[in-house]
């Protein structure tokens, strides 16, 4: 008999205390209680997002419509809009984009390599009449983070005007992020990654700059950031909201806030890591050049299949992610970004070295543990 | 951050499946739907417990009251019993016999040891008029498994006619148990231990001939197994009972039965052993001559205090058990008796180890992780 744990990078493993909220009896949404409920929990999101006292809008839809909810509000249609493309979501947003009838100059990056400041501006310099730069910060499909900090400098340096949009679904909660420090213009996430909440919500928060261009765009009917900031600051939503997940949610920050989010991005930096060195120990190879804490992406020793990996999880009673696309062969991703704490990462080295030596490699599945602990202190 | 985490020898760890199916809206008990999950669920229980077909009664109380019902059913007040105390739950049985009028004629062995046949048979020569024999199977409080087969025997040839009581109430669903083919009289147990349940429900099961004892005999007016079996066999019960906890156990019956109760058994040692080698590749000494599958139940190395293993591991989000009684400052009591598999042993042994590390003994938290993984396979 296995235990089912849920190592994938999103949907991640929820605490039970989120589990539970979110079992509560459902409460009508035009109700005080909701109302308190939900403002309470967008102040605390705007806390774990670090832009506190800002609106970041609660969304019933997944990550991809927060984005999308984003692009739309704050760059009007048939503008010039440059995406970096670095793996699966960067190329998510470029396609997203075209289909809308933006004109997308694509920056396109081996996946696995980070954006780097310098190619940016270069690319940057052949746009000056970009309106948006779209990037992701954890890109999922790679396990790369990408310096948004350095990168939001590059824009700002090469094309002022331009509204800098990022996709934090892997990073927010995760990773360190200051959007405003940073300088920049949308964050766009879910629930179901770093918030430890069951999937169905998306985040979006604008920077004042890029609030002020959404006078005369052309939201979807749905996706409506201007009509929902107006209701969400008096504790309503547009639409009826997911009222059992925002309970959960509302669980979830309290969790991560209690930790303090300085200490959850130490945590999660740290677990990962140990899950990296562990899988180093025996035999695999990381497939990022700039580490996200999100999720270990890791190539498969020389000679063995990366799905059999996941296979070999899977009967264990571990769901993590394969590659996707042309890294299939070749990646397997277990994250411990979720409700996850050292012992998780121990688990899912003590169980790559069986899976390994079953599938013929020559390991020892205690060296990863001792590399793993190496890490963990 | 750290996880919360259930080792302790019961209450154990439940199912998430366990824990969805108490939360289902609560149904009347009498009504065919509950009457038809009753039935299924003491036909599963009959399963599990090894005596198919046979009558196990469920009863709304702890497993206490399940050897309470149990005894006074068959055993006219003030007739002689012998009762068997190594441990803290035989010393329940010889007080609570005590407190209801029996002579109790107690066999008394220092913690830790097992009741050899021998000196059992040569007890109960002494007592010749006993009417029952009462034991533990697993006594919870020293990790022993008492070879209750082997005694069933001794019982048997020495006082024919006597009842054989056993306390199963950590092996039921965890050891090794077949009350018909070894002979027992009565088997006692709880919801919260092997089978992954909640506390709140207590089971009975009785032989042939005890049973037919029950005649005239004066059972508690809410603790009477044979108004329930009565009751029981029409799918009702005599009280209002735990409905929810009923579905839990339907559910926790499902999870067992699927993994089959021979590979049940199976698992629960070989984890249990996987601790006790971590434990003892990290200096500690196993406190139980003969090992029940239910508890690891470990001597503190010299010089560390069990009660701050036991704190240690409680820093950690993990309840395991500390020693009772005289016990607790050298024994301490993690246990995989519930919803564990082998990375919840490897989990157990790689935070002794920290906790070892952290109190000063010279240990490799790696070579505990090791010791474990050579009993995993």
């Amino acid at each position: 008999m296995y235990k089912t744990r849920l190592y994938a990078p999103g949907p991640v493993e929820v605490p039970p205390q989120v589990l539970e909220a979110t079992a509560r009896p459902v409460i009508h949404h035009r109700t005080p209680g909701f109302k308190e409920l939900f403002l309470r929990t967008r102040t605390r999101l705007a806390e774990v997002a670090c832009v506190p006292g800002d609106d970041v809008l609660i969304l019933t839809a997944s990550g991809t419509a927060g984005f999308e909810a984003g692009l739309l509000a704050c760059v009007p249609k048939g503008a010039k809009v440059v995406g970096i493309n670095a793996g699966k979501f960067g190329e998510r947003w470029v396609k997203m984009a075209r289909g809308y009838g933006y004109e997308v100059a694509e920056l396109t990056l081996p996946w696995g390599s980070a954006a780097h400041p310098d190619a940016v501006r270069d690319f940057l310099r052949e746009h000056p009449d970009a309106q948006a730069v779209m990037t992701t910060h954890s890109e999922t499909s790679t396990g790369v983070l990408h310096d948004v900090q350095a990168l939001s400098g590059a824009v700002r340096e090469t094309v002022p005007d331009a509204l800098f949009l990022v996709d934090t679904v892997t990073s927010l909660g995760v990773s360190e992020l200051r959007p405003k420090e940073w300088g920049l213009d949308g964050i766009f996430s879910g629930s179901q990654k770093g918030l430890m909440t069951p999937p169905g919500l998306a985040f979006a928060w604008l920077s004042e700059r890029a609030w002020a261009r959404t006078d005369n765009l052309n939201p979807t009917f749905y996706l409506d950031l201007r009509k929902e900031r107006k209701q969400q600051r008096a504790g309503e939503t547009a639409y009826t909201p997911a009222v059992s997940l925002v309970a959960g949610l509302g669980a979830a920050l309290d969790l991560l806030l209690e930790e303090g989010i300085e200490a959850v991005w130490k945590r999660r930096e740290t677990l990962n890591k140990a899950v990296l060195a562990g899988a180093v120990a025996l035999g695999c190879r990381p497939y990022a050049e700039r580490t996200s804490p999100a999720v270990a992406a890791l190539y498969a020793p020389e000679g063995v299949a990366a799905p059999d990996i996941v296979r070999g999880f899977s009967a264990r009673g571990m769901r993590i992610a394969g590659g996707q696309d042309d890294a299939k062969p070749v990646l397997f991703r277990p994250s411990v970004m979720g409700y996850a704490d050292r012992y998780d990462a121990l688990v899912i080295v003590a169980a790559l070295g069986e899976i390994l030596l079953e599938l013929g490699q020559p390991v020892a599945p205690g060296q990863g543990l001792a590399a793993a602990l190496g890490v963990l202190g």
